[in-house]
């Protein structure tokens, strides 16, 4: 998507060894590329949420395999890497799933093989996110016409946007292509609590593309939602079990039950690497990663004079827990909308649309 | 309650002429008190929220009525004064009700009588939150019993702690008297975005009473409540209608949601002055007051240097809304927790324990 007009990816090849990637810790108040250049670099990256999202990190990973493949020695060496990457982010399948692709591919092809199974793990990733933004454009279009006239509101929480994956977005990938195709629309955009990833990234996004949109505290979904100023939800996600329960940013949750307890429908965009096959009961058998208390404890921006600036807002004396993900039950979800189609949030219509598990 | 060990209300006359209040902008970084000496800066501390919460501010304006007798010089004179005090915050329905009193206790009885009722209103609400308490607390001691050997797990959001009130609180009211009784508690603490009353003033009370607590993000109370870490939710209202319907900080019908959703128990604690015996239904009728974008966009703390500071969160260009409340519809309320005991969020109930509207 673009930026200040140019087009660009989240992470890429520089050269062969070295792996580019936008510098999300400094969005929106600058705009930065970081160069990668040792697995424990791109592992940093991750960690420290340099890149962030479920198709970005997998992307990530993918071509920090490229990094891997080059380093190794042995074998035993390249899967102490990929153990590496893969032990940076607990929650995303996504991260687990290319290393474990490019494990295969580095075996059975070498450096060669990492090489080009990073780029198809991206192209796929971007191809992903563009037909999920073909079928979900047929649900902001039905809205349109249900409501002529006027904008049609939706509502997103956290990044699900290009940023979050190589190209174009899950969740955003409808907005962007309704956009582009004249549909008025308007965003209601969640902060996204404690990092703010709305506020930072989504907004960003938007204004980068020209959507019109608004920034909204988290606590303010319900509230819309009860006075019919949201006509569809749709948030990405980091798991989704093969049921559809679907493991998100923390808060999507509370939206989802918004949403049923006011009739507005409620969708996961997802491309189908972010299916995890081998669950099913999302709130029981999905790991939630906690993560740092200083997310919490401090809030990132700009000072009066436009210089980067942290402040702390907790006072001491208060513990914190800083939970990053929770998982909106299948029951709270309209349908899910992933490369192949629009399917219910239900086994067997998962099933139907990606049989065998999408082999 | 406590303030270093020393107790303290939120609002008392220093002199005849001096309305003297803690200013609880600066907290929890700095303890401090203001003095009021003309109505129209008591107006502004209202408006600017030096003061909130509906206690509080029902009791600051009922001392901002004894300045009122003071400086007007004609009852126009008088009017016009009350009428500035009730239009610094339409969804205090407290503020009003303390102004009409007021109004009626100076017409018969001038400005002695003004200073009589102003101690009369803070005394009973200061009251009325003790009495909350000794009612509430049968619920934590039921909740201890469930679950011997560990702490009760209580949920809140916002500040509906001692300096929302007077003295005690109302949410509050429940946790410290269990708290004096030797229930073993833990308090799950909403940070409260925008304004983040919740990890500046309600963790600053708990710290101060010793109370053992968490401070989480708005979006995290849902995935709690589905992995049974809270027992019961306990938050203020701002306003209630005479069929139960709750406004109170944006984000409560969030929480109320995911609770009604997990079986776990939510109730509304609120002094009687709080209901709107002329409302009924909450979320057509209540009206939802929309703050200043300023509020969103930007987060106070401290420093490195533990100086005061203030950054600027979000980007320029996104347009930002800021609704301050949203109404819990009753049906998912457990029940209300009064000065006169706790009942059904239901119109027959409210109205046999305040039976012509608590006259």
């Amino acid at each position: 998507m673009r930026v200040s007009g140019t087009h660009y990816r989240t992470v890429w090849m520089a050269d062969a060894a070295t792996v580019r990637i936008i510098d999300q810790r400094r969005l929106p108040w600058a705009f930065e590329v970081m160069d990668l250049r040792t697995v424990a670099e791109v592992a940093a990256a991750i960690r420290d949420m340099a890149v962030r999202g479920a198709g970005c990190i997998g992307a990530t990973a993918g071509y920090g395999m490229v990094l891997a493949a080059r380093e190794a020695g042995t074998s035993e060496e390249l899967e102490a890497l990929a153990a590496q990457l893969k032990g940076t982010r607990p929650t995303a399948v996504n991260l687990a799933w290319a290393v474990e692709r490019q494990l295969a591919a580095i075996r059975a092809g070498g450096a060669e093989a990492a090489r080009e199974t990073a780029e198809r793990i991206a192209n796929e990733d971007a191809a992903a996110c563009a037909a999920i933004g073909r079928h979900g454009l047929r649900l902001l279009e039905d809205a349109a016409a249900r409501h002529p006239g006027r904008p049609v509101n939706v509502l997103t929480h956290c990044n699900a946007g290009w940023l979050a994956f190589v190209d174009h977005g899950s969740a955003t990938g409808p907005i962007y292509a309704a956009h582009a195709a004249g549909i008025p629309l308007h965003v209601w955009v969640d902060e996204t609590r404690p990092r703010n990833q709305g506020a930072r990234l989504t907004a960003w996004e938007l204004v980068q593309e020209g959507v019109p949109h608004t920034v909204i505290a988290d606590n303010t979904g319900g509230h819309l939602m009860q006075h019919g100023q949201v006509d569809l939800v749709i948030t990405g996600a980091d798991r989704v079990t093969r049921s559809g329960d679907a493991a998100n940013k923390i808060g999507t949750y509370l939206k989802a039950l918004a949403a049923k307890d006011n009739d507005v429908p409620f969708y996961i965009a997802l491309p189908s690497s972010t299916f995890d096959w081998a669950l099913r009961e999302g709130v029981r058998e999905i790991p939630i990663e906690q993560r740092g208390a200083e997310e919490l404890m401090v809030a990132e921006g700009v000072d009066a004079e436009g210089r980067e600036a942290t402040v702390r807002i907790l006072a001491p004396g208060s513990p914190v827990a800083n939970y990053g993900f929770d998982v909106t039950p299948a029951r709270l979800i309209t349908g899910l909308i992933t490369e192949r189609g629009i399917c219910a949030a239900r086994e067997a219509a998962i099933g139907e649309l990606f049989p065998g598990g999408g082999q």
